[in-house]
């Protein structure tokens, strides 16, 4: 499946709490055709530092496909045979740098001054990036989504569609994520993250366009969050405890180093030289700030406007989103009405097994989706 | 119980791997007498942030006691009236700036220079804190150790002693702790603190005594340190998603905290005013090499040589040692035909349970301090 990028332009955004954002651009891909009835569309929402590359391949030589290809495609649970799928890059996109991304965020260029956003970019909640989303599907003349589905933060996405647009989503996926963001994750990895950034000289309060950027302080963001995305058990049965080298023994110089940290940095240095900080800093904030209904209502009251079918997908090793929560959010959408059931995958793989692993709900998915 | 602090000295020590340190100064203190057959010692061993303070009060007004009181003390699982404790400051202990802490790591004076070691201090390893501890004993004309106990670094020093002193050890009690540092924790928090601290531009490659002092980076190595240190129910309890000032709700500006970051940034950032920074790195790598046995022979070998009856201590929401790695040394020990009881503390207080409510376990550790 060779997919492309294309463009959706909004030239005007009010935000959820405050503001207006002018010529808001995000990249999309869709995958299948649209129905003549255009009553067979879903929607696919990215993970925090993932893109709307889901699935599919850039072109014939292109190495990797995109992160849920494993389940969209010709045949499989997202079945583009059936389905005509969208998914779009998020506001704040942190892949500035990756030429198939568009987003708008503190990278982007001010219309008002020509220069970029950095620190004067407002926040954004995930209220807002559903709002661009819903912009999109309708201007494709979508009026109901057979589904939206993400695993992370595209949980909170396919969540919140669910909740504010009652009316127009079918079914929801809400994989390896729960109803909020989890307090611990508050400050580990974001505090960690914004204080690494923050650390590094090179950031100068967001102003480092054009100049060198805090990488290390990335880097260390990127080392932090790998690692809650992957369960202890995974780093056990992996990397271990040998060494990088087997001839510079840790046990002789503090240079030397364990297999485990010259494998997760170069991971962590690979995605820093992808991001933007203070994209990191935005979105990051915006993740900290999820909880269904944003505030405006109680939990209950914002849950009980969904009427869609909610399929919710934790990972038993899940350190970023522990199966408790997926299962308290369970509990909450049952006593609120709604139809809302829970299949887990089984994996030492962690937060990351909602990506990696997905088709272990091949079955339950492809169910869900062809359920009435 | 007042106690005071009191000097042991050692002209050489030969280190593990390789090298001699000179004029090794480690605090000690003790609670109880030793009785005329000095058969009643027992040596409790303190946790990477922690000090030979465990138990009692430096004077009448000190508010706040040792951190393992609850269960040292006449009439307590660990009974002065009975047993006489020895608790000594390891190698390289962090709280270099606590008045009542004497440790040599890279901020003590080399002898040879008269400046403070720095990056130029030997690596040391458990085994060497261990053996400092070992002169102390036999310094005090004790034979045999009755027990020898700690929480989380404690508890390796607890099975080293085990293992390298066999005929000495009649008890170890290991409580959080694990025969192996998890190398999930290699590098959170282990790699993530040495970032930070590096990043620090106080840091100048450790040569910053009697100069400003890397504190930003500390403060982000104990907020990770801090939050590991505590569950994901914890949080959810304690702190929640609750903004650190109503009036100023995170919605509205990246600089407006949730309460938990403003919380745990503020413990966080009062342990980086007693550490050094140095002290940090070297006591994280010690750790980071620790497997039983410390690599000369096989985890099987090593703790086939033990002769002490062994008591694990896990809780049952710790993040630092999770409990199947309790359980795994628990199965180790029995495979190498060691005499081996496990008791978790059910609490979701996280790794901090095996200090906070170690009460918890004080019928467990009294009838095991007790058994012939």
């Amino acid at each position: 499946m060779i997919v492309k990028k294309q463009l959706f332009e909004l030239d005007r955004l009010e935000l959820f709490r405050r503001g207006t954002l002018k010529q808001v651009r995000v990249g999309y891909e869709t995958y299948g055709r649209l129905s003549p009835a255009k009553d067979n569309a879903i929607l696919i929402c990215h993970h925090f530092s993932g893109t709307s590359h889901a699935a599919g391949r850039y072109g014939p030589t292109d190495q990797v496909p995109g992160y849920w290809d494993g389940i969209i495609g010709p045949g499989r649970p997202f079945d583009t045979d059936r389905y005509f799928i969208v998914s779009a890059d998020t506001l704040c996109n942190l892949n500035v740098k990756d030429p198939n991304v568009v987003t708008t965020g503190p990278a982007s260029i001010n219309p008002e001054t020509g220069t970029p956003y950095g620190m004067s970019f407002p926040l954004v909640t995930i209220r807002d990036i559903i709002t661009v989303q819903h912009a999109l599907v309708r201007s494709l003349g979508i009026k109901r989504l057979h589904a939206v589905a993400g695993p992370s933060m595209g949980g909170f996405q396919a969540l919140e569609w669910a909740v504010a647009y009652p009316e127009m989503v079918e079914r929801a996926i809400v994989v390896v994520s729960a109803g909020e963001l989890h307090p611990w994750l508050i400050v580990m990895p974001g505090r960690i993250a914004e204080m690494a950034i923050r650390l590094d000289p090179h950031w100068r309060n967001g102003d480092y366009y054009g100049k060198a950027e805090p990488l290390e302080g990335l880097a260390l963001a990127f080392t932090a969050l790998t690692m809650i995305a992957r369960s202890q058990p995974w780093a056990d049965r992996t990397l271990g405890r040998s060494p990088a080298d087997p001839e510079r023994n840790p046990l002789d110089a503090l240079e030397h180093r364990f297999l485990i940290e010259t494998e997760i940095e170069k991971v962590a240095r690979e995605r820093a030289a992808r991001t933007d900080a203070n994209s990191y800093l935005y979105l990051a904030r915006t993740n900290a700030l999820y909880g269904a209904g944003m505030g405006l209502d109680t939990y209950e009251e914002a849950l009980g406007r969904i009427r869609a079918k909610i399929l919710v997908i934790p990972c038993s090793s899940d350190l970023f989103f522990p199966p408790y929560q997926s299962h308290k959010l369970l509990i909450a959408l049952r006593e609120a009405g709604v139809s809302a059931s829970a299949f887990a995958l089984e994996s030492d793989g962690g937060h990351l097994a909602g990506v990696l692993e997905i088709q272990k709900a091949a079955k339950v998915l492809r169910e869900f989706l062809e359920s009435p």
